[in-house]
């Protein structure tokens, strides 16, 4: 190898050493183990991210639909991914059997971008000045959800349905309405109080959900 | 004067002026006729700003309480009070005469923070893990409610009951679950499906709040 | 209770257990006694995490206004009420008794947002282009001071007054400009300096707030 | 309808149209032919906003990928999907014939997750340390690319293969490497120069690329 | 020219173009015509943008140094420099001639890099909890200044002083102490209650400075 | 002293003290041996905090230009200058031998302001139009490079030319392209398909750089 060559080879690699700690911050893929903060968790010691860290494969598969809702939501949350960590993104699978439902439900920390796969699916949200923004999507038909406002999912064909969610957060949060609800402690006549539903409504949901109070 | 003292005024005026333009961006007083954007409306020209664009004397005097929740929120976000544009930052009044109930709701993009000024206020948030945070404040207590999460106020005292809530956001929104359920045209048969609320539930809420559908 | 109860109660808990480890981001209360972060502390273990820790009762009390500026500031901010960590508000409690004065301050990373619930203050704010933005407020009364600006309240009732005030960050910081320029070991001559201010001025303020130099 | 039912419907209809004009800030769907901001495109007003806005049907077809790289990319960023302006995400579908690529490129703006729909796809990305980080994807799987490093997607199986691509901007950018290179008027011997390519190479690709210079 | 490569050709205008209306968010350069926003001002027409609008020459000269305070700060901020436009980045030139200061100021949104390029200069700051951080600093030596805190840079060199300062914001803004106090017309005794100075000296240096009241 | 200096004294401390927790998040002194997450390092214990941490005198001399580039990047990033953690800014020195190249490259995270110090700089961006943006610089003259975007800087003066650049972020990254492509296990064979460059052509760089497959 000529001298030159010695020198370029050199000189470039000088250049990326000289700053090499710092470019670890290219990205910070969550210790699970280690403490969360505002921004996310603390990031894995660079030397041990591969990339498996930043691939997920649990979405290859779809979530059981054998249940009442006849529907599953498979997320790829920090929680589960820890390669998003920081990066404001992550993505979930939603399954929905012939007649599933995902119910009206937020993300507290995220806006959703949906996109159908398979089957048909009808969504809708509701702004806060009440107006509901409701529509049929087909297969490859995108939707997007903005951040906090209460939305929901239901397949309307024959066949199961199938989408993909991302979301503007690598942490989104869910909070299912019902679970909200009915699903605690929460004593039922407060919820009576603060959703002017009556107590056989409440208390008969509270059952269903293992709700108590 | 003497001379050294005119050079002193010069050139603390010129450290200024050479800046003013920069400077008008302290702020940006929301233009309520003008576009708004992502980040909040577009500003007011700044030679326009006065003081009374920082002040807003809306929350001297409380809402109408004489309605069914025996409650009312008065509030100063950007659309009432076009100082706090970008800043990050609003407030409001919450008026609870005995007996009165701000009803389940969200801010779909802002943290809240409630001080009882007057009363006794029990207040609850549950969270994404269905975990209810349930506490009764007295005069001079603060509670915090994080950004997105279903939160409701209750009075619990005798007497009428005030609070001043502050939020993370110049526009921090405002969705009531009842309205969101029962005050649109969002399909009955649909409401059910996705709140497995039963229909006679539903029609009878529509026909109190409204709804159509 | 009927297998399609079950199958319910057994699907919605799945779609909240699914996710249960990421809906632990909805907040992150501060772990006061590990690292800090740019973006905040550290969050304590969520199963640990109670109501308390999203309840402050400090501001129930005034301060002690027995001192020479008869006022005094009591706050809510990360380091006293956890709970507010990483959600981009605080609030604090002025109290001012009669001749009262919080004298020109900053908070560096903040806007305040200033509400009277007793007696009439008159506040101000210092723009960038040295324009005064001054108002004499009464109860009920709301006034916005912009990021970073410098501002004061005066007690201008008989009696004693008070407000809250709230905060765009969970630690605004508090920069006194009499302490920064007079209670630190700041050399005289460059307070001089760099103020203009005269020795004799900058010596005697020194001694009276303890600085050095 | 009784009188209790009448105050009810009014007292909601109270708190939420007390604060509509905030309301509309649950979004700002981009009025294309206004001003474009730092934050985004300015809003279209609420009152013309529809679900439409909402929802992109762009991508249900794939695009032509009768070309050299065998590869289409279509987006539904903010110029093509108003509704994603200020929500921070948005979306585009990958199609690769047999043998097709997606070049080098960057987003100089945004993350990205990938979500093989069909096939087989080799995606790659390298850091700032240089390493690089290599993966064979099968449908299902997932993989995030952290913001502004360099990455690539290519066909590997022996049929079309898709993918959706979701990014954590309403506007992610795409710089394409050869194109930045060779598609421009930038002289050749400054490519040479800041590349250590020979000018050969430079100028057969200006060539086949449709640069001068 | 082969088939293949008009094919190639075409493929990668494809790419592009199919993303150009997005691309033209790579940058906002300011329309200081156009209305601002609290994320900054509306964008040029991309078309209209050219290399001068991200090139600045204003900083070549000093400013000039013919006043009491025997210095200059000479901005680039988005005010004069329209291409820093929502890139949270601009930069200044300090010129201090010998004996020259620039008096304790804040920028109240941003914190500020400075490196000195000729001469010596004292630079510190005062942090919230009353610290001082002061240090001489030599020939491309560096010192930050975190954001909204009081500061200065005195030239303690026998010869002219030069620095550059960069801010992490386009438009940082800039209080200087002296004149927010003594520049305007805030009543004297106004300043006197908040500032603990005697009325003597507070009435002459608005005198010098130009103040009323 | 008298009585009302000691209340004064008493009075001011107090304001500080009841504050002083929340002061230290004046700033976040990095601590490199803890965990960094995504906002950053974690903080420094404030009370170990110096005005050295501050201070970078690194950039002093200039890095070592006896190589093929002539040229040496020498960084004042978080990595190397603890005091920029978490402030949104950051510096580096360029030095540039006659005939030295700062070769394409990316900061993946942040926009840079360059400023000649000496010599004659030639540089240049591309954005993701394909549009080049070049400009050869004189000393004092100022230039901006939006997020992400491939630029390049190169001596055209016939002596050592020098600049400081500034990012907007503690933590720029630096992608440089020839190291990406050409100094890494990547297979020449998808360096090939993915650049549409000859496998010469790539063997040989790979040569020079030390890259392998």
């Amino acid at each position: 190898m000529p001298r030159w060559q010695i020198l370029f080879l050199f000189s470039l690699i000088f250049l990326s050493s000289s700053t090499s700690n710092a470019s670890v911050n290219d990205f910070c893929v969550a210790d699970l183990k280690g403490p969360d903060s505002p921004s996310g968790y603390t990031c894995k010691i660079p030397a041990k991210v591969t990339v498996s860290d930043f691939v997920f494969s649990g979405l290859a598969k779809g979530g059981n639909t054998t249940n009442i809702i006849s529907a599953a939501v498979t997320p790829a949350f920090v929680a589960q991914f820890p390669g998003v960590n920081g990066l404001g993104i992550s993505i979930a699978r939603l399954d929905l059997a012939p007649g599933g439902v995902i119910p009206f439900h937020t993300h507290p920390g995220a806006s959703e971008i949906l996109v159908v796969t398979r089957g048909i699916i009808k969504a809708g949200f509701v702004s806060s000045a009440n107006t509901v923004y409701l529509k049929t999507l087909h297969k490859g038909e995108v939707m997007v959800f903005p951040q906090g406002l209460l939305h929901f999912q239901v397949n309307v064909a024959k066949i199961h349905s199938n989408a993909f969610v991302s979301f503007s957060s690598a942490s989104p949060g869910l909070q299912i309405l019902d679970s909200a609800l009915f699903a605690n402690d929460l004593p039922s006549e407060l919820v009576a109080q603060t959703t002017f539903l009556d107590l056989a409504t409440i208390k008969k949901l509270k059952g269903v959900l293992g709700g108590t109070g």
